[in-house]
């Protein structure tokens, strides 16, 4: 009881997730880009999930600037199929990571002040890990396990955030690619973009 | 597989539990008030955990601004024993809950444009459940369940955080007492804060 009453992160998850699966979709079509609706206390089994075109992620926005109208956190449940990973990236905002499930690897060129990321130094990630990224760092993050999936969540500064996209660890800041919105804010930041001036 | 990969959060943690036993003391007192020998990916399991004189309170400050140098988010792990509950209290920060265990009572003023926080709306808070606190809103969490403890994941903006605590919903704002640094802060800003000037 003691160590259950310590640390025991027990999800009783499967219950809720067969119960909610038949309203999932609706629901999940019903606060796309509004909180309109939503209860004050959701089930996370309930929001809009997706891969936004990314092989092998599985995205939950838990709380967020754009669904939500979080202003200084924002909160995502991502998973990682065996083998995928986020591109090399960095933004301007604090991140910290909590590894749920599963293992990988975390790729941080701490080195903000060169001209490009340069080789990044690696770091095992596990279950029960948690680690943060300094603001601006390039960084990337690996599922290495071939069997199981990756499942972190994400904790950022400043939504919503504008993620810079590498190629390699020695492409020049300068030429990073500017990602904004982000793939999972992108249908609803141009929904509630203001219309034309028509002038 | 796929149900698994969508939203099982399953924690192998016993395991990490029971393997870090042995040196969980010795961590907690090295990692007490700085970074200083902490790996930047970190054992959760290992980190210290104080009820810090709170009746039924376990905390983890899972990344932190005193303890981890985080500027603009700060992540908590709490669990609260049955029957035990936070105080009633408001902040100037963004707050998101991810109830990981247990079930509860929300209790939640939004008032906060009077002169006092005023009866609150009381909210089921469950497994798997997420919710958000406005900024400076008067709050209180409930564990209500006599069996089963209630563990949370909290995320704040703005650490290292103020509270503004309540004796009852009708009590002034500005009779409201303020901790700061708040509990688990108290040691280490005091270790941290700079020596008295001597003229």
């Amino acid at each position: 009881m003691e160590a259950s009453r310590k640390m025991a992160w027990h999800w009783h998850f499967l219950g809720f997730f067969f119960l909610s699966l038949h309203v999932f979709s609706a629901k999940a079509k019903a606060s796309q880009c509004s909180i309109k609706g939503l209860p004050l206390v959701r089930n996370i089994s309930e929001l809009p999930q997706d891969d936004h075109g990314i092989r092998g992620l599985s995205h939950i926005t838990v709380a967020g600037s754009v669904l939500h109208g979080m202003k200084e956190v924002e909160v995502w449940l991502q998973t990682f199929s065996p083998g995928s990973c986020t591109p090399i990236h960095r933004h301007s905002c604090e991140e910290v990571f909590i590894v749920l499930k599963g293992s990988g690897t975390l790729y941080l060129a701490s080195s903000s002040h060169q001209k490009h990321p340069g080789k990044p130094q690696e770091y095992f990630i596990f279950p029960n890990s948690t680690f943060h990224i300094p603001v601006n760092d390039a960084h990337q993050v690996w599922n290495i396990n071939e069997h199981e999936d990756l499942q972190v969540l994400v904790i950022i500064s400043r939504p919503p955030v504008k993620m810079f996209i590498y190629d390699d660890w020695f492409m020049p800041h300068t030429a990073a690619k500017l990602r904004f919105p982000i793939f999972w804010d992108e249908q609803c930041l141009q929904v509630q973009a203001p219309p034309k001036d028509e002038l």
